[in-house]
């Protein structure tokens, strides 16, 4: 039609090729959210295993997500730095990923928030960062786990002092300046609180990665036929393991594993899967890196 | 903490101002989404309502939207031109809207769609037009509802043809390079289908805006005191009317009328109210426009 | 080659179509430049005239270009809103047009700046600025042409004090908060300065654009058909004319008087032409923009 | 002034920290400009030089550029990924750059081609791009030298052969659909030419960078402490050498070494110091960057 011009009026967003492309979601005025909604303070158990599975669901959904780090309302979906999805149009991106998680976060609300109906749907905003680097992108999740430290660390105390009886400007007076050791002795002394023995989830925030597993299986010729046409269905068991945190699998099959196996049947054999986990554990260190080096190598 | 320097990778995306920005929505793989939920073909009735129920929410939530307008899996939301909503921060704008628009959908789902449970939420992708003048902005529309018109009377050849047993490949072909008259032709003389008297909704698609209504209220002086608070609490009446299409009220005071009400008491009184309504008519012609000349003078 | 991947790294900086688009560039430290070439100060003519004569050359080989706008050391560019010159690519915009002009400066240098040898090239920077409707667009000149006032206002004060003997500190004290009335008082009391009978160039900046004259010719059929060939040579007459400022012409044949004149011959004929101009003038009033409707209809 | 506000149409440029940033400049429709001034084809050693001196120039006005690559009209200027220059705002750099290197070329002409004045003034596109990587980065810079090569052997058949009484038609059927070796032969049987004999600087194009280089010095105490002052000065030595291309020299003291140096008097001294150079060789393979590592290490 002769209005097709203003097509031209969109202007093309493309996110620089060859970088980490970080989406960050942040629930939409929270602080009203969980208050209507009566989240545990500061940290509500349910609330947080509402927004991991949502995650999980969006990791499930975009494969060229390699990792997700989750704290309070908030989310960083890491993109692969050579995924070309939607040409890596910016706000595709957002968007898709920013819409999708809404959804399931109402979708998911009865099976993790049994008590409470929802009263209104949560908005998310959501924004694309590019980080040239490994070295800087984990410096960007070192970002996100320290403030997850020093916030949680902070509510902690304060919302224990309000609980013992202190007054909201009391709390925060005590608290004003201090530094984290002090907050430390602090829990411990006053409250006879380890502030380690904490959730690992509530010090340490969510991780939702593709982790490598060696599994033991034992195996006939035609076991391994059918097998491989579920894999192909993309079978994904759902049961949750104990670690660090919960464990969901996806299973990936491991191409040279898989050519060993062809020749042997009724043996037991290893096969290397990677799958998808939820855990609250250090990414600071080295030591997550190394373990999990298949991440940042996709 | 050292890492904040992560911070500056996040580069601005400022919309230009003093233009029009248009927020377009589109659900993501609709095409085995109304599928898999069995929507009807080719319009859905229900699907359709729900998609203009969650216009409305959104719409309700961030008043600087002006207008909207929706056909098929898409909807348009149009923002003043001279809003600083998110500073016009483009991925914020976009981000907001697509997440709660995705969010209301889950949540309206069973009241719009009884017989089918959800199966899987919905995404939906999103992006920000900037348009500087309102021609151009109403071009962007006009192409909206040419596009929707084009799209109606195809696909309501292509299901009649197929509905009377044809094959989808015959369908096809009979519609193929042919133009809008002999279409209405096919429908009229080989289905007794005058196209017009087809819902408008499927014909026009549909415009979400506030429009201009007179209310005649009969007054003493001690309600219109109290009548003042309840305005300041936003209340908005739920009830639909018939017209063109569905409407919802939203009441917003007209300042001048309501000084010469102070002079009264116990009179009949004329109030200008702005009515947040839905309905399916011609944006293309001057006389939308200069009915309601408020939607582009905000 | 194998390396040709490198090349999608350019990312798209399309300028929003339909805007009016304005490139301003500005010299590089030009308080240093004109300080090591002893511009007189506050303003020195043979500079500005330089600047000027780099401005008409860029709008002779840029016809996009309708306006031009040039204070001190800098100089707005006013590209057409329809412009597609370089697909509105913001870069090749700038940098074209900047490049010219500093390439422009070095090469006129010697017929401005005669007493002084140039001692070190110059730089300008850059930038390309949207503006969506006519009004924001004389909104922008109106912003650089008080600014000019402004500057120059003060500068005059300024060096009319410190050549009276004032120190610089003191010069700046004196005028320290004051308002406009008083430094005209100010200059008008003290030094017998009529500000508005300071020359026009420094109190108004200059204007490049074409203007549209009348002409009365004698022709002749034959002469017509030689001057045709000549126009589409594109050329341009040199002389300068004294107005407000000086012009230069640039003929452009109006398409319907030519067709009057097809009909006579040996007769006198007015031609509307447009000349390349510089002025000196108020471009704030709307008396401008009614004499130059040209200008911004294009 | 009222007007302030469309200062706000200014909309942010940044360029992603932690990436190198290319600038790349390109003569505009130096097709036509090289035939007006009668430049030698394919390659004009004293155009080429021109380019040469100008990208030296602007790599002596702006440190923050680390290495220059240009061939034929263009010129490739890589700033450091840490800078901070103009706070990486994309066209401020492009713009200053683009339009010194203008300047410079127009004044430098005379020195260089002496045979021709220039009859019009040069412009140059300009156009920033962002490299997330060293091996991106020499990437780019691969593109470019192989760009080098294949139109440079394209062009010496071409003109050798038009050269040789081919018409260019002619010439462009011997050409078409020929590899790499066929035109090696053909130069070498048909004509007599070595490729590989032909100047390094048609073959390679010309590199623009600081080279560390060692020099014997005599110095006393009292030696040391003038030169320092000198340094701080930041003197810049400008007598060329000749190795692989011209040299100018720039001095950076390298501080480990000057410390060695206070223990002693009058004795020779080795200095490190860093020489602004032109010259002419591989950059695909990894010895170049092996031997200067400094450069992508700033
Ligand atoms: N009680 C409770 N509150 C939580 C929990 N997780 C997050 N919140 C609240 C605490 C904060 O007020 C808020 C997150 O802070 P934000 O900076 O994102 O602020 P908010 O979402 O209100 O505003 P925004 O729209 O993001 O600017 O959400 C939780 O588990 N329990
Ligand atoms: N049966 C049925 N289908 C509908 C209705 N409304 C929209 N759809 C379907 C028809 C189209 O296949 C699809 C909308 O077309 P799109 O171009 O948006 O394609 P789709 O969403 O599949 O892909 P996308 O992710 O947007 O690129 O949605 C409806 O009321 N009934
Ligand atoms: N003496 C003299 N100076 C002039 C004349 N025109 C401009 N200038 C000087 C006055 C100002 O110091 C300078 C223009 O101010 P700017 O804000 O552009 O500063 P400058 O170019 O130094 O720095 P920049 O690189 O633009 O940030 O140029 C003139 O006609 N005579
Ligand atoms: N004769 C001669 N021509 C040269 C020399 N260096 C460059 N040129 C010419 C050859 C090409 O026609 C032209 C460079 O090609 P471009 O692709 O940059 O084209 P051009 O500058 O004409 O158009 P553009 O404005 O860049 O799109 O400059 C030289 O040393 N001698
Ligand atoms: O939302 P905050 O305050 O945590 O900080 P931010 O997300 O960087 O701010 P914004 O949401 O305005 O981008
Ligand atoms: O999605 P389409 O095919 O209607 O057209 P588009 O939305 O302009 O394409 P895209 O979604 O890729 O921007
Ligand atoms: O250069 P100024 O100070 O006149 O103001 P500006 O040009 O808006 O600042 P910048 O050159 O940094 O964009
Ligand atoms: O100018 P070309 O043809 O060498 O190729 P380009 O520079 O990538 O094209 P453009 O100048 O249009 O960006
Ligand atoms: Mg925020
Ligand atoms: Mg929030
Ligand atoms: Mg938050
Ligand atoms: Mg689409
Ligand atoms: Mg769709
Ligand atoms: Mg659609
Ligand atoms: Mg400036
Ligand atoms: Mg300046
Ligand atoms: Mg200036
Ligand atoms: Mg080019
Ligand atoms: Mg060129
Ligand atoms: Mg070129």
């Amino acid at each position: 039609s002769r209005y097709e011009y203003v097509k031209q009026f969109e202007l093309s967003d493309t996110l620089l090729p060859g970088c980490w492309i970080v989406i960050r979601i942040d629930g939409r005025g929270f602080t009203r959210y969980s208050q209507e909604h009566g989240f545990a303070k500061p940290n509500d158990s349910r609330a947080l295993d509402l927004m991991n599975t949502c995650a999980l669901d969006v990791m499930k959904e975009i494969p060229d997500i390699v990792f997700a780090y989750g704290v309070s309302d908030e989310y960083s979906f890491v993109i692969r730095k050579t995924s070309t999805l939607y040409q890596r149009r910016a706000s595709k991106l957002v968007s898709t990923i920013v819409s999708y998680f809404a959804a399931c976060y109402v979708m998911n609300w009865d099976t993790h928030i049994r008590s409470v109906k929802m009263r209104y749907p949560p908005a998310f905003d959501g924004r694309a960062v590019c980080y040239p680097t490994d070295e800087i992108l984990r410096d960007y999740l070192c970002w996100r786990q320290v403030d997850c430290h020093i916030n949680n660390q902070y509510n902690t105390c304060f919302w224990t002092l309000v609980g013992s009886g202190k007054s909201k400007t009391e709390a925060q007076n005590i608290l004003k300046g201090t530094l984290s050791d002090f907050k430390n002795e602090l829990l411990f002394k006053d409250f006879g609180i380890n502030y380690n023995s904490l959730p690992a989830m509530f010090r340490k925030g969510s991780c939702v990665y593709r982790k490598r597993v060696e599994e033991v299986v034992m195996k006939k010729k035609e076991e391994k036929k059918e097998e491989k046409k579920e894999e192909e269905e993309e079978e994904e068991e759902e049961k949750e393991e104990e670690k660090e945190g919960k464990e969901e699998k996806e299973e990936e099959e491991e191409k040279e594993k898989e050519k060993e196996e062809e020749d042997r049947k009724g043996e037991e054999v290893i096969r290397c899967k990677f799958k998808l986990v939820v855990t609250h554990e250090d990414i600071i260190k080295d030591k997550f890196w190394k373990e999990n080096a298949n991440i940042l190598k996709r």
